[in-house]
């Protein structure tokens, strides 16, 4: 099966277009897209290798699942609304059952998150597949890293180090279902939450390389740091059951991937934010405070400062 | 050096946005750019892996112009004005003299087609770049590949068939800087003539696969066929030094990369067209019609017809 035939069977579907219209979509030299009025288009890019950010023999449904979660994470992060992705799909052959696979998961996920696919390309060689995510924003509503405030409140959706205790669960199990793994494999991007953090959060990312890393890029862009306590960090109980606290403590600071958001919030605005916490059944947790020290300080309880670990290093 | 001090020393430079100014750049969770009202993005995603789309061990220079150009060329090929692009790049290793030179020939290309980085990715993995280009086009002028009709004038850009040579000369010497060569890992996009296109042209492609594949792509989706003269392919001189003239027609019908455009003209639009040409001192030329008979022949004057050679296979 050639490329043009490949891609026409698996990837011009319409379960993969759930998402806003799109003037031209598969099979052009471009696609051509329309932002809507006195919106900013807001785009992210990520590329994910074989062996590096996933399994190569994990099911080809939940790599693609987990791809287009991470790069819809981006969009989310920012406050923006979900809208078209290009996908290149690089494949050392061209194996249709593979294909079949990750189509069907690349189509679970594109519903869940209300995205279309706009075009991309598939070619020959090692394993890896770039995103380009495209979203939009209202002009000026774009929630950045650069803008928390001293005596902001740090807060993280969710919890921590799920996805990182997950990941090494499927390193001995590579079909692992419980609810760690899926945490790694099927993460849920924070589109509503982004959106509901527009106009409130002073700076917002998303958790990919580890809480106290990420956290640092809000920290420089703010020009301000940060003094969390340990026992404040959200850990599922499934986490708690699974590792002793001392490495849930460690995955949940360094382990990357759990794409919860990580925003700070003028103090008046948790209120607003318990609130919608229990409207929407999603834990928002305080976990600190934005502080003029530079640094990142992690306080352990009566015992003083906690050293943290290292974010992950691509290189 | 760690992937975020790579990132700031050599890709974010303001050699790197030549282009159209944008809301926010490279350093966030998006990227948050603005398309000119009554305009639509149009978007094209390539991906190019080493030892497949160029020689692993080419200047980084050279492999970065390559690909930029190559993905500026689908811009042109909608008619569109070039504004932004993300690189995903994927190397084995932080070589920073290697990344050094990929980003100075990155900045020569980017100020060639004058359009800016908006971010990206960087990963570890086997070498290769995935690059998506945005630009835009007023709502409507888009040039796609399936409005060619019947008794349209089929013209090509430019020459064909240099950069299959080119590409040949490098396999034996990698630092090739003659003409042919220079079409391989310099192709230049015709972003200036898309655009005088629009409106004008009924259909319109770049050659990257090869002209008998890729003007296949608009039959196709035009509903037509077309027949063509060999004899009026446009041979450069360097090509025919270089090669027999058999040899240089399989190289202009199959050889893909030239990245020249192919599109449809209505016959009274040929002068017009030929005026332009002598003014910008682009070739265009004649290569054949859109016929009713589906298919692509060739005719090798009183011979008859010539059996095409098949384009670039990716699987």
């Amino acid at each position: 099966m050639g490329e043009f035939d490949l891609i026409k069977r698996y990837f011009d579907r319409p379960e993969l277009r759930p998402g806003p219209v799109m003037a031209l979509g598969p099979g052009d030299d471009c696609a051509l897209l329309e932002v809507p009025f006195k919106h900013q288009l807001s785009v992210s890019s990520d590329t994910f290798v074989s062996g590096v950010h996933f399994f190569a023999d994990m099911a080809a449904s939940k790599i693609a699942q987990r791809c287009l979660a991470a790069s819809v994470s981006d969009l989310a992060a920012m406050g923006a609304t979900p809208a078209w992705f290009n996908l290149c799909l690089t494949m050392p052959s061209a194996d249709e059952s593979w294909v079949d696979s990750f189509s069907q998961g690349l189509a679970v996920q594109a519903k869940h998150c209300a995205i279309s696919l706009a075009g991309g390309d598939t070619t020959k060689g090692p394993l890896s597949i770039s995103i380009h995510a495209m979203g939009w924003v209202p002009i000026g509503q774009a929630i950045t890293r650069s803008g928390a405030q001293i005596g902001d409140v740090i807060m993280v959706s969710g919890s921590l180090g799920d996805s990182a205790a997950g990941l090494q669960i499927m390193q001995h199990q590579r079909d692992a279902e419980d609810a760690l793994s899926q945490r790694f494999w099927n993460p849920t991007p924070r589109i509503a939450l982004g959106q509901w953090l527009r106009n409130r959060a002073t700076a917002c990312l998303d958790v990919s390389d580890g809480l106290v890393q990420d956290l640092g890029h809000i920290l420089k862009a703010s020009g301000c740091g940060a003094d969390l306590q340990l026992q404040d960090l959200p850990l599922s109980t499934e986490l708690q059951a699974h590792a002793a606290l001392s490495r849930a403590h460690n995955y949940a600071l360094n382990g990357g991937e759990d794409f919860e958001l990580c925003f700070t919030l003028p103090p008046h605005l948790v209120s607003q934010a318990q609130a919608y916490s229990q409207l929407q059944k999603l834990p928002l947790t305080a976990i600190g405070y934005v502080s003029a020290k530079l640094g990142c300080r992690i306080w352990n309880g009566d015992k003083g400062l906690f050293a943290p670990p290292q974010g992950y290093q691509h290189f």
